[in-house]
């Protein structure tokens, strides 16, 4: 029904998370109509050169192409922080609140021993030497609140001199404009176990 | 945030239909991830040689990286049937009913005066030319059933001696399984005005 190469084309566009065959094919469509050709062309060429070229940066694990990061090179930032997170992504959504000034770890994922994921795979190990060496006062565990994200932040902490840096975990709970009634009953426990003494400066 | 090659191909990825920052983003990192990155180096080459070969069949204008495509080619399609249609999506849509086993031709498109599109734009001249000199004996316009679609059909219709070949058009009307109490009035309407003379043979 399509050509070799547009059906190639097809498939290789369901590579993509959440393309499926059909919208690959409106996609291939698109970049084959005449108007679209050279937004094709340019998305890859881009392609080749991301896949080529971008690394790991040297300190945070984040990708860049260059050995490190924007980032961590930016002497604007509060090196004593260290936020610890599971995907560069977190990165992002940390970024946007505008509320963290400090520098950042990527594990690009959490430990999964039946996976074959272990610290030495997180660069865990690396997480550890820039802590020992660095000026680091505090670490703020990021991982994801699932089991295995709270095994791996048990596991970082547990790797660290509590007396040499303090060790953070963002706070869990019920989310901000959310109602009560209609949350989840892990996520309410937890925002009862973990109840904070009431201060008239309690912004919520 | 993210390092100028990222930033790229999070931009150019939002050249897909229906892509939007975030998604580019979450396809961005999907690719990035170690295991994908063979996925990412084989699109972007996928996408270079699709848009670098893949042109228009000679006779029917779909896109093919051959002169004339393999449907074209096939000598078991019926050769005296010729179904026009906008885009080359609509003869996989047709294909998959098996109801249709004549030729095609893609008018990439409908007839547009205020956009620029002519006849020549979506090579009616071509079409004309085709039918005139091969032994066509039935027209089928599947153009959509918009005000575009249909002026286009008309258009087509005229240029053509009816003497030479029959002209029919898809049929229009509640889709099979539809509920007539859900359906729009334009439909539903429609129905009415194109009712058919009941026989004891008639399926529906």
């Amino acid at each position: 029904m399509f050509s070799p190469l547009t059906q190639q084309l097809i498939e290789d566009l369901c590579c993509l998370p959440g393309v499926g065959k059909k919208t690959a094919q409106r996609m291939a469509f698109t970049l084959l109509s005449q108007n679209k050709r050279s937004h094709g062309t340019k998305l890859g060429n881009t392609l080749l050169a991301a896949m080529e070229n971008i690394g790991f940066c040297q300190s945070c694990q984040t990708y860049s192409e260059k050995s490190q990061c924007d980032l961590c090179l930016n002497a604007k930032r509060n090196n004593q922080l260290l936020c610890v997170v599971e995907t560069p992504a977190d990165i992002v959504a940390i970024e946007q609140t505008h509320r963290f000034q400090g520098l950042y770890f990527v594990l690009h994922g959490h430990l999964s021993p039946l996976d074959g994921i272990g610290p030495q795979e997180l660069g865990i190990p690396l997480l550890i030497e820039r802590i020992k060496n660095g000026n680091i006062t505090e670490i703020i565990l990021a991982s994801n609140p699932t089991m295995e994200g709270k095994a791996t932040a048990h596991y970082i902490a547990s790797q660290l001199d509590r007396n040499r840096v303090s060790i953070s975990r963002i706070a869990f709970g019920v989310p901000l404009g959310g109602e009560i009634e209609y949350l989840d009953g892990h996520t309410l426990g937890h925002a009862f176990d973990s109840r904070q003494p009431f201060t008239e400066n309690n912004p919520l």
